[in-house]
């Protein structure tokens, strides 16, 4: 099945303890459509401006991300430019230049609205909404946001949320967004808020999944080399829809899979800057790192009678 | 196999957004028996003064554990007093009266030496020395350690770990140990000091098992309640090496399980005040947390050709 994506294609500048880079693709919607493209068909819509330099687009055309709903506007592309403290965990913005992306109204183009995974990155839940009411009812519907539209577009945000299927966002999102400082009490009050399931990144920790009925935890990849943290959580999304898209599948076992791709795929965004090594996959590594993680993972289920007790185990 | 433990009997004073208590029961060594005392015979050495609880001998003997080596000294038994923030990761140490442990000299009774597993809980150094010195070697050492003996006794420490198997310790701890804020290479480090196995607990979320082959990541149980996390470590310690003694076994695949096992109790743990929770445990129980822990983190390894790809999967 495709999948849609509407979000943001941005010139990123980047400063990591490990290096700086200058004016490179970024965005929402890149590392999504970039990610989720190993799983399956995907297609964009965002804006850029005149400027936006044609190899990227080629760049995007190679991974064979469907670009006909990328709207070239007169104007300048998004800027925004961040630094990362020592650790990776704290990212300070240093400048956001909206350009072009200030009068984003997605407008979707015929074949766009009968995708069946959706995925509405984060953009102003008024956007997302638009977006939504332009498409056939998808299969699934996942939504990411930020801080800053919980604080200050929260009504709004709770009548998207009220329209969607899966919410993925990180803890401190989710803390925000619940007024719970207790992750499982946070993501219990957000999936009373409309989406099903809930999906709570947690950086080098890991991420979980909550639905009604279960929790499933995975790890982060302990890694001795994370060079740039930027684009982590769309190379989730991506990976994690993208996975569901490509089997059609939702039920608990599928979903806890999609959740281990998505950590596939962000596990490799982190080695470089941008979707550098994010664009240069093979399925081999792929599945070598799904392997990994299920070593990480992977302990045996009760084995009876295996320790002295009381009662019979 | 029986497991002796080296440590601390203390009467904690604890304060969490749940509630306070005056002087109960606390102390690595009680902590750790406790947790232990499910799986197998375990014998404490360890000082309290005259003013100790006959109530708390009695518990301890009624979870089994033999407290001939629980020397009563002259004096007032070691007390502690701390106060937990709102979100429990950060305890603040109102008062700290040593008491008859600031003489404490662990003196082993003839079958205490002949132990097969061993846990220096967290004492000086020289002390965990001193009780490696009267021992028959046993088949695993383990140990745990903190800031102050990293930061003031660092040769001792270094010398404790060059003859240690198994250095269970937290992230905090393995950071300042090693001076790397890199996780994966603070427990690359600290394999390189002694321990051929290091576990690194990271609180709410779970910990990470190292040796020089491969790594093992366990989540914490996400919990909507936590009353009080003091003992959590050592309880964990204790379901841990409880396991590993109780099996005899320490290949990849009883430490995964005793990984986990240590995560079981230290989820019950944190559920009371003091060793309440912990105390009054059933076998049923402990399993079926077990199998909760296994539902949490299970995924299916790779299925093959289960998504689009260019390449054969």
């Amino acid at each position: 099945m495709g999948i849609l994506v509407v979000g943001s294609v941005v010139l990123d500048s980047v400063k990591t303890p490990f290096g700086i880079r200058e004016e490179i693709l970024g965005g929402s919607a890149t590392y999504f459509s970039v990610a989720a493209s190993y799983f399956t068909d995907v297609s964009i819509v965002a804006v850029v401006g005149t400027d936006f330099p044609e190899e990227h687009i080629s760049f995007l055309q190679s991974k064979g991300v469907n670009i006909s709903g990328l709207e070239r506007q007169k104007g300048r592309t998004f800027r925004w430019k961040g630094e990362y403290g020592l650790n990776l965990n704290t990212c300070t913005t240093l400048d956001t230049q909206l350009n072009v992306f200030a009068g984003f109204s997605p407008k979707l183009l015929s074949p766009h609205r009968t995708q069946d995974y959706l995925f509405l990155a984060n953009i102003d839940p008024d956007l997302q909404r638009s977006v939504l009411e332009q498409v056939r009812r998808p299969k699934l519907i996942a939504c990411d946001t930020m801080n800053y539209w919980i604080e200050n577009t929260r009504e709004s945000l709770l009548k998207t949320l009220s329209k969607i299927d899966l919410l993925i966002i990180n803890d401190a999102e989710a803390q925000q967004l619940s007024g719970e400082s207790n992750i499982t009490r946070a993501a219990r009050n957000i999936l009373s808020l409309g989406p099903s399931v809930v999906v709570i990144k947690r950086g080098e920790y890991g991420a979980l999944m909550f639905n009604s009925k279960s929790v499933f935890s995975v790890p982060a990849l302990p890694m001795e080399e994370v060079l740039d943290p930027t684009g982590a959580g769309d190379s989730f999304a991506g990976g994690l829809v993208g996975y569901l898209a490509a089997t059609n599948s939702t039920d608990e076992a599928s979903m806890r899979r999609a959740v281990v791709y998505g950590s596939v795929m962000a596990s490799f965004d982190v080695m470089d800057f941008g979707p550098q090594r994010l664009g240069t996959l093979t399925y081999p590594e792929i599945e070598s790192r799904y392997r990994e993680f299920h070593r990480l993972a992977f302990f045996e289920d009760i084995v009876k009678n295996r320790f002295q007790g009381e009662e019979p185990l």
